[in-house]
């Protein structure tokens, strides 16, 4: 089996990617993956029911994980014999159109096995003054990063970047007083000091 | 001016990237970037002499970084009207080889501006119990890192990651003990609870 990173949005698949993706037997991936490597599938694509079950897919089988796999995608559930190719991911794209260096930030995953502990790393890291970016949550979402911020007493950007590298792609940065707002269900949230606020940014928003 | 990234080894460049190459008026690079892309390049490519300077560049200009513009490459020298696409760094390629999520890793830059800084966030990262994935210098090699872990008392799996994505790639796997040998230039380090040794790869050496 392989599991194939297609990048967080359009043109964003490798050429190893690609060449996968067109010399497969047999593909499985959520709507929106196959979508993104629509133009080279050239087999059968099957949508993904339960992702906790795609060791139990045939061996020949080509799985498609949107952004990478290793970054909150289908990676966890590889077995010992898939072989990982990796994808852009939005952490990636945020961090260039906020102008991040990645090794400066901490990654938090509201909506992974266990709620409580993304809670308290992402307490820690924002208290330890650390850059933070959020897969959110309903749960964990601009507002509980705003009081995250307040209750700290930070003043420090927070953006909330949505359908990155899609054409509507849209990115607004505020802070705690003047959160950005979230009009999609497909965004990410950046907060913390690494965030450059001194660049140009196509579909860019200071508040 | 854009600045690509071409990742760290062939077949890695996105479409969006290829694109942007292939119109290209202008490329800088490295010898090796401008190798990763030199299949897509059909204007004249220079070497950059020094990376600091390419805000110097003309405003047309292609500048090739070889893994993710962000990630410990040229994007913190981009200036405010740049754009930055980003490509696969060594991190994504370490982490899929080694079964690592992206979120469970604290990435150090030892050959970064600031060496004491690293060699400090090295140590706690390792003190608090997190997997981290560093890219070395001659002073922060596989040694140092052997003799940090030996001086917490831990004993976790020291991987060492050669020329990744090349055909030549090799990784090997050892511990404070049996410290994994680095035979190029072209290497990363990671270490930590989170790799996980279940899994079979080809090019992959358990010592």
């Amino acid at each position: 089996m392989k599991i194939v990173g297609v990048g967080v949005g359009p043109g964003m698949l490798t050429s190893e990617a690609s060449k996968v993706i067109q010399h497969a037997e047999i593909i499985y991936g959520s709507p929106r993956a196959i979508k993104l490597a629509q133009e080279y599938i050239t087999c059968e694509a099957k949508n993904i029911g339960d992702y906790s079950k795609i060791n139990e897919l045939p061996s020949n089988a080509v799985v498609l994980s949107t952004g990478d796999p290793n970054l909150s995608g289908l990676g966890k559930y590889a077995g010992p014999d898939a072989e990982i190719i990796p994808g852009l991911s939005s952490l990636q794209v945020a961090c260039a159109r906020l102008r991040v260096d990645i090794a400066d930030v901490v990654v938090v995953t509201a909506h992974g096995r266990n709620p409580t502990s993304a809670v308290v790393k992402f307490r820690q890291a924002i208290e330890s003054g650390s850059t933070v970016f959020l897969l959110p949550s309903p749960e964990m979402g601009v507002d509980m990063v705003a009081s995250t911020l307040e209750s700290f007493g930070l003043d420090v950007p927070i953006a909330v970047l949505e359908h990155l590298g899609y054409p509507d792609e849209h990115v607004e940065v505020g802070n705690a007083d003047k959160t950005p707002l979230v009009n999609s269900l497909l965004y990410c949230i950046m907060t913390g000091p690494a965030i450059r606020l001194d660049f140009n940014l196509k579909n860019k928003t200071k508040i």
